[in-house]
């Protein structure tokens, strides 16, 4: 089969055109890719950056963002059946420690990520246990089915925070955060705010339903007037998604006291940080949000993708062959396309 | 002043146009009322039935629903000021049980109702303990500001629930159902479905967000739509507003296990009731709703009506002057009006 | 293999000391059972009610509490390996509705019940899907291990009502009951009241840690006790564990005001329910328990038995060999005992 | 009468034996002081530290720990009497803002502290807001009723992590830390591991009932200690009472992933801290907690000391007339005594 392979340790990615077969396990399915979705992770294993060189096995398949159809199942699989459409959740645990066994395997010690730790999803076949498989409802096209594992990083940070009728600062609107604009609107925000230093960015996420979209190199005014516009208090809720120490840190100026602060964005370095201040004179809940709960976050995900009220267009904005890899790759870095596709089969 | 009373143990109203100014007592402030809603309780203290008869003094000043402006303030009020436009909470308490000290006053012990247990609002002015009064922002229109009583109980109920990214069934669309339904579409819910006996309420039901709406008089076929169309499962979440035991019974039905129903609908009489299979076997968490949360609810409610997505254009059909309050009573009880306003001072 | 089986539709149960060995599939394990416990359920299937006989399909091997060993494991099943000591959860899901795949299988809709619906435990042998499969730490003794069943409905019913620095009010001390005590107060409760209508449950209440035990048939006198000592506002939290009516409206009235009840007593009979005095006006929570956690009771249930300040010695009572279950089921019905073990092997 | 008196920019407290008596406002109620505790924050102004000589106004009556008795009331006050034993909560907010008004006053914007901003408690007689007052059950005896300001920041950190069958972490265990051991294990924590570098603070936190007591200059070895003896997961809670960035660092090293983290200890220098490792990939919770939950802190407060499971004896340690200041504050900051309370009135 064809499959994107990190061939070596250093830049880019090549297309080998005879990877052999996944193997199927008992308790697998095989799944034929039809799009799969260009992930910021992926750019760092393209540019071989330090995280890349010390977690990334070279030799594996990339990519973790997909939709396909599933074509055959294991001896020992009994949960889903060939012909259905289906995504999956790349985090892949054994079972058997604490979180796994409490409805929070997105937390497991013994997590692989496929497409980081084992084979992934740019080539024309994937294996995955039948646990993680999930089904896709026939009211939702393959090219928003393909970006279920970033937007269910939105979804997972939202709704941990919870959003309803509540004033959100969105720190952060690249891919993730442009998602979380979206969903959060739909999620029920009453207002939300951005800051970024990518006008473009900030003018998107405007138009998918920010009320205000403030740029952080033009200073921090953009909190007083936040604050004014909340009884002087500031936001209910923060949602870290620049992973930049400046967003956290003005993103805890912003929330209110008694506020809830979700961090999704890693950050480079660890920064300087005044919990006094920020935390716990404030009395300010603070949650790490880490991949997709599994699988509240994939229901959630396709409540909101039903109810018709996630703008997903604007941000899923271009699709490539598998064999233009190199193309789609430096559409997503150079930043011309946000979300971008690759077609794999049919 | 001016002010309608409940003159004799029968029914109607009397307007008085020579009633005593209210005292104003040292922690209390005087509100010069501007308008006034027709709640539902008001029609029972009007039509006099049994409910009416055991609990209102002959005698009070009715109505609970409204918006005025400071007048004067007592001795010892320090919280706001003459000119202040304000609404106020009606549940009045001493404050100094276990619920009133634990940010649940709505649920006090010792709780008396303006309009109900002591003179309310259907009058030139009213006395409020400074503590129950409720500023309202400049952009909230006094004929939305009026009716925050009844919109908080809605919004209480759908809050509580928690309908962010949910299925919710609305169990009976009157007036507060109806706002329950532009209030969870506001607040995130990814479906709304209705049901309800009476047809033009459905039809204003769909128009303000609602995914389907269903005539309970047509039989229990709607369940079945609903669990086709909820993977099976049935509804997230059940609000019962509609105070009728097969309302109660068949909101159940449609719930999933595991959902959460908000109680809110009075029931005329105590029905017979299935724990085993509605509660216990699902797995289910039922909460009783009572007034509204003060004042998280009220916090809640002007994050959105600030967020410009509550319809209640259509919910606040008419308005009349307290002179009129003859035909501002028949035009709630007929059906004509949904909230029908009498406006009292300017 | 020896195996109790329900030989007829009729009362009674048969040892069949020549039963074929359970098949193993490829995701289960063979476990060789060392102790089983008798529970209240067993003695319906025994004494052939009218549930019994709706729900029980004759010829299968009953029991559902068990500790063992671990003896094989099938082809595919990569969790636990043979020696473990191990239990398990009784309930068996397909793993691909809404509920097991969001940590609540235990209200999954296709559940299937050892012992209920297909062969339990009161046998030399008995196989699991390796996913129900719980490892029962070394500091676990046998008489435990094999009751982690029934308390683990306890310790599901306490943990979700919360009772930590609460009152709480335990309507019936049957074995749940009792073991509810003795859970409650190691998980903090600051008082436990408890009611029955069996004079030497109620002293073994006090013994595990009650702090006052009340015979129900003596009227409702105790109502207004709990209320004196508790603020004159009730119990924060309810624990039904009667099953009977009269329990569930006394519990109820002596619930304060936005209290937590959680109902765990499947009622023969429907009551007739005032919503509104009960639930609505108070602005309490209701619960509806079943089963257990899978698997957050299990890891509760660890730490309390690992924390020793669970008092089961006097809840565990008797124990017989297999061959005798004639007398151990008597001595169980009887009231003799509290719970019955059966030691099957070893 | 006598108070105890920051007269001056420096080091020490003077006794002025002839303190105007304090202002009673309408809403106020005046209180005779009987017993008064020393704390920390009592210590820094003492010792006229940064943070004093920033904060503390020169000339004010320190102290804000106590129990007395209502002396009079407030012409517009009307919820507690004369002769009522009683102590209250030292965190006076105008109840207007966010917080105020929806149960979190402990957090609002404009608190003013007694003893820090405003005249404390150091004195025979003392004005309180009646909003402010806490009646003191019967059996609660003066010398704890003295100390209920400190014990609810311990019960306030404890109650809101939830240690309930969970095992529990404490970092830091000078007076509140110790006070949180107890009040964990009342609540229901099934094991608590202490850290500390004082040998006879941790000598004391084991008779209070921590399992394991670890002097942390004696090296990390006792993180993996704890992660063994917890799955191999480490702790479900952390408590961080030492403020100081090792217990802070070690005790999320120590936390196991999806752990929640309550942290108290103000911390004297902004450390430099792992987000990604600490937070976000263990998607932990940390919560900031300040002050005491107003009332709900102190109705547990109240619960845990009626159920008598609360242990004081050996952390309320000493007693000194007012005369004696100089030696109740030597024995206090030498460490020689725990809590040291002053007796003021009777």
């Amino acid at each position: 089969m064809r499959a994107l392979i990190k061939h070596h340790a250093g830049e880019g990615l090549q297309l080998d055109r005879d990877r052999a077969m996944p193997e199927l396990g008992p308790r697998d399915v095989l799944i034929r890719v039809t799009k799969a979705g260009i992930c910021g992770t992926d750019r760092h294993i393209w540019e071989w950056d330090d995280w890349a060189a010390g977690r990334i096995p070279v030799g594996i398949v990339t990519g973790h963002e997909f939709v396909g159809v599933i074509e055959r199942v294991g001896s020992a699989a009994t949960r889903f059946q060939p012909g259905l459409r289906v995504s999956a959740e790349g985090h892949i645990t054994a079972g058997v420690d604490y979180n796994s066994r409490t409805g929070n395997a997105h937390i497991a010690r013994d997590t692989k990520i496929i497409g980081v730790d084992r084979d992934g999803c740019f080539a024309e076949y994937l294996v995955m246990p039948e646990e993680n498989v999930w089904p896709i409802h026939k009211d939702i096209p393959d090219r928003f089915a393909a970006v279920m594992d970033p937007l269910g990083n939105a979804v997972h940070t939202v709704m941990e925070a919870g959003v309803s009728a509540k004033s959100v600062l969105i720190s952060g609107v690249g891919i993730i955060g442009l998602m979380a604009v979206t969903v959060a609107r739909a999620a029920g925000a009453s207002r939300i705010y951005c800051t970024d230093i990518n006008p473009p960015r900030l003018a998107l996420a405007k138009r998918l339903g920010a009320s205000e979209a403030f740029d952080a190199r033009e200073g921090s005014g953009w909190i007083e007037q936040v604050r004014r516009e909340t009884r002087g208090e500031g936001v209910d809720v923060l949602l870290e998604m620049s992973g930049a120490s400046a967003g956290l840190e003005s993103g805890f100026q912003a929330l209110r006291n008694g506020g809830r602060a979700a961090l999704l964005g890693l950050l480079a370095k660890s920064p300087t940080f005044d919990f006094n201040k920020h935390i716990i004179f404030k009395g300010c809940h603070v949650l790490g949000i880490n991949g997709r709960r599994m699988f509240d976050t994939w229901y959630q995900m396709e409540e909101l993708l039903l109810s018709g009220r996630l703008e997903l267009d604007q941000i899923v904005t271009h699709e490539f062959g598998l064999d233009e890899y190199e193309r789609a790759f430096e559409t997503m870095i150079s930043g011309e396309g946000i979300k971008v596709l690759m077609n794999i089969n049919g």
